[in-house]
């Protein structure tokens, strides 16, 4: 592994795991690029090692500053696996369909970040309740307030893992597709968004009446984001 | 590693690798499950290792059989690492938020799975050919033959890989929040669903005048559905 080329201000260093070489024009290190790709889908796909083999375990996750974390079952072969070992940790937005004139020009509109570091276990059951409390106001604002208190128990069956991140990447393709030279082909050409949405709440069956959906989650519905 | 537990008829063997322990009720080895969430996404998390060290690109994937490919560039890093390695390929469809009265309860409705074998290089400029058409049909069907037709050059700059699934396993989690038995904590508690849509059509600038949307792109626009 060669030496890191020196940071930008604001970016992560590119080092021969991280570099973009595909497609680099579309790749970037800064910071802020990376975060909000990491913070614009809940879920995130984590990548490490049993064995000399790969495994790939989708999981929600969250962030805070340069650290990203993600929880499960203290019991969790995911999680005792990853833990003080490399990880890769993926996120991915598909944003549409890219339609060209020959196969070869197709392709799809997209964020991804990928983000790499040493996964640790949070240790302290405040820390863990702060995480975890994070974790439900980041995805949903103002909810932890309203809940029953989480228990003993339920902290003692948590586990919650994190990670600084030391390299990482953003990639992202956006726009029409690239064979305008090729116009006079007589197919259609374009781009199909894409895009996911909450609908309507479905509230539970022994709901009792008069508990009306919070504005906090009718906002979120209403946003048309997941975040 | 212990032997794997007979497998069912139409079932993935069952292995250390592949048994689902967290939530088994919510695990799958039935073939017609893993291939029902395969074929739901055009996208999937490829995991790889080098030097070590795990990695997960995302990547587009299309399944023939018990065969699941994807392809890029024959320079490619992911593509030349995991060629002849074993590599872990999963899809993720998340369907819903499901809010509880605990914190603790809170869950997601999905659908993914994890699929495992080891990734082959596809030889040959006709089989290439047949598995990209098989990837451009499989997304657009009937696109192909309208297409400008593939060059040599194209064809020489692609990789295809493949990989026969060995061991797999489907997990879903559906339905409302499972603590029904708190329904007294007067906090609203039910399912935010979520679905990945595709919006109108966007026509590429150059695009000659009279050129219309075929009817198979209007159709699977119209079906709400990405595949
Ligand atoms: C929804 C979606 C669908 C895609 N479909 C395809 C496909 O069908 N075929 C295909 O060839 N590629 C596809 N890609 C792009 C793919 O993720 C890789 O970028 C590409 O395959 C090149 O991989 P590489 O390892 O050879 O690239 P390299 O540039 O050699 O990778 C080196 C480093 O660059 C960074 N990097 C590479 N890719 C990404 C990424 N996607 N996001 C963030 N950082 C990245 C990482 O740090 C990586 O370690 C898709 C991406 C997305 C998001
Ligand atoms: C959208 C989404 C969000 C999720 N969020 C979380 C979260 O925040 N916290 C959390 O703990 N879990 C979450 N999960 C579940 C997570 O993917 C794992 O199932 C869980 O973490 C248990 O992992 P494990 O390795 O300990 O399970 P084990 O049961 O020990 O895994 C053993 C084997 O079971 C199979 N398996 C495990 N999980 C899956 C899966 N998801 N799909 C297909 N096969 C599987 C695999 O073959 C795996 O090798 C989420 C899943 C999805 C799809
Ligand atoms: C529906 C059809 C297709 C779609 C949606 C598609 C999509 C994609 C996407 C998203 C990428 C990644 C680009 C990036 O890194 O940002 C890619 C790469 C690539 N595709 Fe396709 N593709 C399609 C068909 C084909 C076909 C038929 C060929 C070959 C004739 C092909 C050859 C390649 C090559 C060589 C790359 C690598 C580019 C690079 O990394 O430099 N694709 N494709
Ligand atoms: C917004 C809040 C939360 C969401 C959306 C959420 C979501 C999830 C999901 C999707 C799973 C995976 C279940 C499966 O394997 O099918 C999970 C597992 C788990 N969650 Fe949460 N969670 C939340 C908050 C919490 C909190 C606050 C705690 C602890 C108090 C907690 C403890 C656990 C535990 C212990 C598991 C592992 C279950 C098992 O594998 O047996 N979760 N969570």
């Amino acid at each position: 592994m060669s030496d890191p080329v020196s940071p930008q201000p604001d970016s992560y260093p590119v080092t021969e795991r991280n570099r973009v070489r595909r497609e680099h024009e579309r790749g970037s290190y800064a910071h802020a690029d990376v975060h909000a790709i990491l913070d614009a889908t809940p879920v995130c796909h984590v990548g490490y090692v049993i064995d000399g083999a790969p495994y790939v375990t989708p999981t929600l996750h969250w962030r805070v500053g340069n650290r990203v974390y993600w929880h499960g079952s203290a019991a969790s072969r995911f999680l005792r696996a990853a833990e003080g070992t490399r990880v890769c940790l993926t996120c991915t937005l598909m944003d549409g369909y890219v339609m060209a004139r020959s196969a070869f020009h197709h392709s799809v509109n997209y964020r991804s970040a990928m983000v790499f570091g040493t996964a640790r276990r949070l240790e302290g059951g405040d820390e863990i309740t702060t995480a975890l409390r994070d974790m439900v106001e980041d995805l949903f604002p103002g909810r932890w307030d309203t809940l029953r208190p989480m228990t003993a128990q339920e902290l003692k069956a948590t586990a919650v893992l994190w990670m600084d991140i030391e390299e990482a990447s953003a990639k992202t393709r956006s726009g029409p597709p690239g064979d305008t030279a090729e116009a006079e082909v007589p197919v259609w050409a374009g781009v199909l968004p894409m895009r996911t949405v909450l609908d309507a709440p479905q509230g539970a069956p022994e709901l009792p009446p008069g508990i009306e959906l919070p504005p906090g989650l009718a906002a979120l519905v209403a946003s048309g984001g997941l975040r």
